[in-house]
């Protein structure tokens, strides 16, 4: 199987090629180039039309979309949202599980395991790279829309547990100052997943402290993190002032455009560059689909904890808190080009070869180079998704021909 | 007049110069270098016997010292805290007049007018750049340890008044987004007066417009300025996420290491670098001098406006805020060097080369330099102030002998 996309702008790490067209073969990127493409024969051949061409999109963080939640306890929930977010940009996918029970939680990962056993008979979806679980040890202080009576403190036996039946498992988000968390951060570290502190109330030096113990990310900079507080005339710093005083801490950034203004998109992207910043959509239910404001939804599938969509953003029903986002991976991109004025071909880092790199899957996916799997985009001018490419082969295609 | 100073270290912007030698003739730097120092006859040889040799340190806020303040209405107070301020290291300063009446400001800029006029019938003093007003047109919400009764919004009349009778007015810090700020603003930047965004409640959008309006500086950033904050979910930048975000910006810090914590002076030194910090004082009459601790010192002279020193510190009789610093310049960059780990060469630039560079006199003073001002200090290992020249000639020298 061979694909040839011509007269496309190729949105690599450092430089858009005008008028470029690049060749895929058996699902890899096997050459590219400006100019007049080569005339052999191929099973398809695509005009760009001088669309961008951009690597697929990584999401380690988003939690559904499309109406389900990946806790709702089926298979077709997980398919539904995935390929709503393969739509919305997304070729890659760490499925996200919210604070939940044990049960809950072990239900999730067993639905994805077997899920991944029987890929080759799903629909085209994202690249399944794994589970993200997002709690349930967290810092009530800063827990945000996580529920607050499911949050509970770090608990070696049930962590024991999941990590024995989940090899899928890739990232656990934790707030490091609980106690036991330091522990579960190097028990994680040496079995390859991701520690990132989340939803934590953590002093900067505790922060300094996980960071030597495996913690080397931080989840939603800014959402559910500690951050320059008073304490009489005294300030102190939390979560928010290690991410920026640690050169090498990767941070999540819900780019959305209202969990946090431009203005902080500009400042995280100064202080942090980059290849520390993985653009997430922290996606519920009701993301990657069109929503109608004043939306309500649930948080979990027995219709409790209701959501209500205002102003393009999830939020929890005393109007204090968001509770995640409704965005797909190109509005973030959208957002940090559109609004927060950065340059297109480091907004599309930060959302495919950054969080790539924090998979360790970037010598396989995140940007357009010779030998990587063919996981692309068409974008237009305005930065929408007007194609996908998974593995090499056009699996969306929305351009009117 | 000839100085030579033999064995010294050279603290150059850059790097350090060993066991090197410094000469000036007539107040001025005329050569330094490595090695064997010229053997010609000099007026004075010093030895430094391997101590640091810097540029004098340029405090732009600083209040008063050694029981002393700028608004105490006699030269005489103007004469003991600038002293005292000297033995500390500073020889270039710009007197800081804090909030008070018109009748008032126009009184301490008289007697530093007239001062100005027979500074070489005046004992050795730091260099004479002019006054900084802080105040008083100043957000009641940011006031700090600001006089309540006493800050008052922008009057034309009142402020034009200032202007006509005080040509040694450099600098005013102001909160921006009071009205008619920005006219002022606008008024100084055209008479080469410096504007700072100080004491105020700016939005982060409102200190981009100041900037273009003449504002290219912050006032003791952090201390008397808005901050992230939370509006329901939302959340709103403000002048210090300004700060940070204009690169040009200039900033203030007052880097007693009580102000602001380690950590935020390295967070602050990580995003703006030295070349947009000046550090500052901000010292008020209990400065500079030996205050034990619980010592109780009041605002004005009246003794009204009780401040208390505590833990190195003046702190208002609430316990909310503190009432400025009892630093002088050299514990602020021991506080960079020892306390936050920021080097040498960095912390003595932000403690004079940014500084002279804001006042416009960075060709004469602010780093040791052929042509420059001789004014140096030499610092021991632990950064103590051993001695201290102004114009080529020692005026303390602390070292036994």
């Amino acid at each position: 199987m061979s694909l040839k996309i011509e007269h496309a702008h190729l949105v690599l790490p450092y430089q858009v090629l005008q008028d470029a067209w690049l060749i895929s073969r058996e699902g890899k990127i096997t050459a590219y180039g400006c100019g007049v493409s080569p005339q052999q024969t191929f099973s398809t051949v695509i005009d760009a039309k001088g669309q961008y061409l951009t690597p697929g999109f990584v999401d380690l963080h988003v939690h559904g979309g499309a109406g389900a939640d990946f806790r709702d306890g089926e298979e077709a929930a997980f398919v539904r949202a995935m390929q709503a977010h393969l739509a919305g940009g997304t070729t890659t996918m760490l499925a996200t599980v919210s604070s939940t029970t044990l049960e809950g939680t072990l239900e999730s990962l067993r639905i994805y395991e077997a899920m991944r056993q029987r890929e080759a008979q799903l629909p085209p979806l994202p690249r399944l790279a794994g589970v993200h679980l997002e709690g349930p040890y967290f810092s009530q202080k800063e827990r945000g829309a996580q529920d607050e009576t499911i949050i509970r403190l770090p608990d070696a036996a049930e962590y024991e547990r999941i990590l024995e039946q989940a090899p899928c498992l890739r990232r656990w988000s934790i707030a490091c100052e609980l106690p036991g968390a330091l522990e579960l951060g190097e028990r994680l570290h040496k079995r390859g997943i991701m520690a990132s502190v989340g939803h934590s109330d953590a002093t900067t030096a505790q922060v300094y402290e996980a960071f030597g113990r495996g913690f080397h990310s931080v989840t939603h900079l800014y959402s559910g993190c500690s951050v320059l507080h008073r304490n009489g005339p005294h300030r102190e710093g939390g979560v928010v002032e290690a991410a920026f005083l640690i050169d090498e801490m990767d941070v999540e950034v819900i780019a959305d455009g209202v969990h946090l203004p431009p203005d902080f998109l500009r400042l995280i992207y100064k202080i942090k560059g980059p290849e520390h910043i993985a653009l997430i959509t922290d996606s519920i239910r009701a993301g990657a689909a069109d929503v109608p404001e004043g939306t309500v939804v649930y948080d979990d599938k027995e219709g409790r904890r209701p959501i209500c969509i205002k102003g393009g953003v999830a939020v929890m029903p005393d109007g204090k808190n968001f509770a995640g986002s409704i965005a797909t991976t190109s509005r973030l991109v959208r957002t940090m080009v559109q609004r927060a004025g950065v340059e297109l071909t480091a907004a599309v880092r930060m959302a495919a070869l950054t969080p790539a790199r924090m998979l360790g899957m970037d010598a396989e996916i995140g940007s357009i180079a010779v030998g990587k799997r063919a996981d692309l985009l068409l974008l237009d001018s305005g930065l929408q998704v007007q194609g996908v490419i998974r593995d090499g082969k056009q699996v969306i295609d929305n351009r009117l021909n």
